[in-house]
């Protein structure tokens, strides 16, 4: 019997890595590919991406991975992905030339299959027909994607915003979803990032009055940060900067490539001779630059940390300073913002924030947004997809209590890993993969197994003990004291006596022990770790991993 | 000649370990003793406390500690700060009381002289005479204090909100400032927590409406969950939950002692009958009962965290509550409160939350109400305390922006450790101690080197590595196969080569010393560790802590 299951690897009930695979008839399409920020960035990690491993059993299956916009929680793990399953990548220009950085990076560039496609273009994989639909978002060539299958038409809305004024390109394409939606649409797979937010998003262009009034006002220089993918914010700055007779210096590497991307591509138009380098923007009056930094989540080797602290190269931050946070708050961010602010307070500058200015706009669909998607797709079924429970719930009861037709067996709210199938009778879960999400150290580019992590955090909380007992080959004499050696254990600093009583203590435990015990190494050596584990727990309350080595001689 | 110090220990630049020394000819009190709640909890550190240690130099200058109010910030390091110098503490009946619990958990309590004081009480400490001033909080009992000196008087502000209709108790005296004022204040030391916040702080009563709302339609149990702390909160909930006749059960450790103790003070008036038990609250009809718990912040162990993931023991969240979370977000616990949402509306309960409904009012002063404090005590000096360096600056620039007669010299900002001197010529920063915080595992209510959390974090960071290598006693013969054992490292699982490898290298590096550098063990030792370092630096991309112990036999 012809069934659809769609399969998400990640990003629902969760920030970051959104990833999904959709399978007909023994064939498997995945729509995008990303990396997520995890909280265990302590532990040595810097990055998170779906685990591919349950893939596997569909290796010879996956015909195509499909991109839907170059933001990083959708791109950035695709290196990890095609060296997996090496499969065609369709996307548009400027996603395919965010990706290829990524490639590069890993040294793929020349082994991957990238098929550029344009909005209103229709490819046809397997049994899937996949039509790209202009979408409006925070970034610029952006896809909303219709997936025609046997089973019916899913429309996956990837990120979006309705926009009807975008600042560069066109309008999101409503007409197209609606003629797909005339057609009949079987499922809604809906961004809910901004579900919790009443209303509409505004345009792209409603932050131009704010910057406007800060460029007329500045006295000095301007130091503006932003998301550097944010590329219609960076045209409306080039665009005023112009304007106000400023020119425009732009630090930090991913905010001068995502620069030169989008202006080689077009996407961008910088007016001419505004851009400068930090030379000649050093040289100029303090009114006639602007600095555009990237940074505003408060990271500690950006360029507007940097600046804050006073160890940029070449630059500092003075009096009549203007900085500009023209950025949300990414939660779990407050505090490193709060500090960046402090220190930018502390060399003199002005600052300008989102809460207090409208600087900023959203990239995603608030509740009217999500109005307007669904009644244009007036889908069979709506998916809440992108972002935590919390969002994914909202996202389903604002569409059960605000658009008609809706309830509790129509919205579905699933989880990751699990099989969602639609056949000719109706939807059901049919199925659940259990994922670990995998750690990538960004230095070596290397995968980290969870395994790992764990140890770390073992070793965080209590610290590590090392615990050498030499005995003689073959027999059961112990040679010598027990060595002890600790890090990062609390109570043991400076304490001469306790590290004699510990040693005591684990030749107790080997006083105790019967010859037949000493010389099964396995268990003697378990015997003395425990030992010291209860003499450490009793007397300095701590908890630390115990290496125990039995060195024979 | 005569002078006045003022040297913060905590809280400025900061939240949280308020506490700040004031010394006039020899003499020296200590305003409140606070806790913190450091990042630094995956490395087994609950709190943080101020390094009391440079007070060392003066031990027998310290004549008392005086506590505005019973927050543990403010309160939570007393018994690490008794037991260095244990002086008589000056505080309200409740802070006294909230006192006495921290101080029984350290068995001290026979130990400490606690005097309590009234509003309006003078004590005379050596030079310094101590007005206690009724202050208005989100908690009860709390005090401003005017300090009247040789050099003057120094109006500390404790935590506060002019706050003209509270729940319990009268409104904050700014009748007795006024009165201060017009005597002559020397330095106004102000609270900064919501100096970004414009406008005024709304009453502790504002939030009755949004409650006698929920408490009129809510279908079924309602769960309230607020800070253990915030008595109004409480008492405008027992009040609503008499009229609307529903019971009141008490959730949750913290909770239930808070409760307990304003209730023996006489200053919670639980109306009669309306208080019960867990077993006869589930015997009840669901309309009939409130549940009062733990948990706003999302912390893991508390009792609304425990509901919304089904492990509290004999009571479940389901379909038909309301939860409402009658709580600000400390910054910090954005995501774990996100989960906790999740996890709610997972077991399908409705949330009510601060930000959709007026449920919670903060308690500190917001920009109007720093400008009533400041123009009732007319200081010569304005000293922002109590908050991250970016209220402290904002508070700073509302005054001098706001209030004539303020501008950059007579708003002082300091940091943590600096001595702030006043004397008849005028003020100026006079030294600097460098502090370091100290922290406490909660678990043994020990102290925790700070070197010892550095090396956790290194553990943390990269894992460990042990390496025994074992020699014939006084010779530089080498006996045996180098041991080494991996804990948390990336990149060496199930790599059999790999651990040859590493061998190899540091017998390789034993083999290229020369026999004076094997016999000096420390030359030894520190050689093969840094042979390995390489080794896993280059093969795996690792930087491990490497823990190297010779054996000799």
């Amino acid at each position: 019997m012809n069934k659809l299951e769609i399969i998400p690897l990640g990003g629902i009930g969760e920030f970051g890595m959104n990833c999904m695979g959709l399978r007909v008839s023994g064939e498997m399409i995945l729509i995008d590919a990303g990396m997520g920020f995890p909280e265990e960035t302590p532990y040595g990690v810097d990055i998170s991406i779906p685990n591919f491993d349950f893939l596997d059993e569909f290796k010879d299956e996956i015909a195509a991975i499909i991109l839907t916009h170059g933001h990083e929680d959708h791109i950035g793990a695709l290196p990890y992905l095609l060296k997996k399953f090496n499969v065609p990548v369709f996307a548009s220009r400027f996603t395919a030339a965010l990706a290829e950085r990524r490639l590069e990076e890993h040294r793929m560039l020349g082994e991957v299959l990238l098929h550029r496609v344009k909005p209103n273009d229709v490819s046809e994989v397997g049994p899937f027909r996949i039509e790209f639909i202009h979408a409006s978002h925070s970034l610029v060539d952006c896809f909303s994607l219709a997936i025609h299958t046997p089973l019916g038409t899913v429309v996956h809305t990837g990120d979006y915003k309705i926009d009807d004024t975008p600042v560069i390109g066109r309008p999101y394409d409503l007409e197209a979803l609606r003629r797909i939606g005339d057609a009949g649409v079987l499922a809604l797979l809906g961004d809910s990032t901004n579900a919790t937010v009443e209303g509409r998003t505004p345009s792209e262009k409603a932050v131009v009055p704010a910057f406007e009034e800060i460029f007329d006002q500045a006295p000095g220089r301007l130091f503006i940060s932003t998301f550097s993918s944010s590329i219609h914010r960076l045209q409306i700055i080039f665009n005023l900067a112009y304007e106000f007779g400023r020119k425009v210096c732009v630090l930090g590497r991913s905010m001068q490539r995502n620069v030169e991307i989008a202006e080689e591509l077009g996407i961008l138009q910088i007016p001419g001779g505004v851009v400068t380098d930090l030379g000649s923007a050093r040289a100029m009056d303090d009114s006639e630059i602007v600095y555009l930094v990237t940074g505003s989540q408060g990271e500690m080797r950006a360029a507007l940390w940097n600046l804050a602290t006073g160890i940029y190269k070449g630059l500092e931050i003075y009096k009549g300073d203007t900085v500009v946070l023209s950025a949300r708050i990414i939660p779990g961010n407050e505090k490193s913002i709060s500090r960046l602010i402090g220190n930018l307070y502390k060399r003199g500058a002005n600052i300008i924030e989102e809460k207090r200015r409208l600087i900023h706009v959203s990239g995603h669909a608030s509740q009217e947004d999500i109005r307007i998607m669904t009644e244009a797709c007036r889908p069979r079924f709506v998916v809440p997809i992108h972002g935590e429970y919390r969002m994914l719930f909202r996202h389903k009861e604002f569409v059960k209590n605000h658009i008609p037709g809706f309830d509790d067996d129509n919205i579905i709210l699933i989880e990751n890993g699990d099989v969602l199938e639609f056949d000719e009778v109706g939807v059901r879960v049919s199925g659940r993969h259990e994922l670990n999400r995998t750690f990538i150290d960004e230095e070596s580019l290397t995968e980290i197994e969870y395994d790992v992590v764990r140890e770390r955090k073992k070793l965080a909380y209590g610290g590590a003990v090392s615990l050498v007992v030499t005995v003689q080959k073959g027999s059961s004499e112990i040679l010598g004291d027990p060595l002890i050696s600790f890090q990062g254990v609390a109570g043991v600093e400076n304490d001469l006596n306790l590290n004699r009583d510990a040693r005591d203590a684990v030749l107790q435990s080997i006083g105790s022990m019967s010859n037949v015990q000493l010389r099964d190494r396995k268990l003697f050596q378990e015997n003395i770790r425990v030992a010291l584990k209860r003499f450490l727990q009793q007397e300095v309350g701590s908890k630390p991993v115990i290496v125990t080595t039995i060195v024979e001689v």
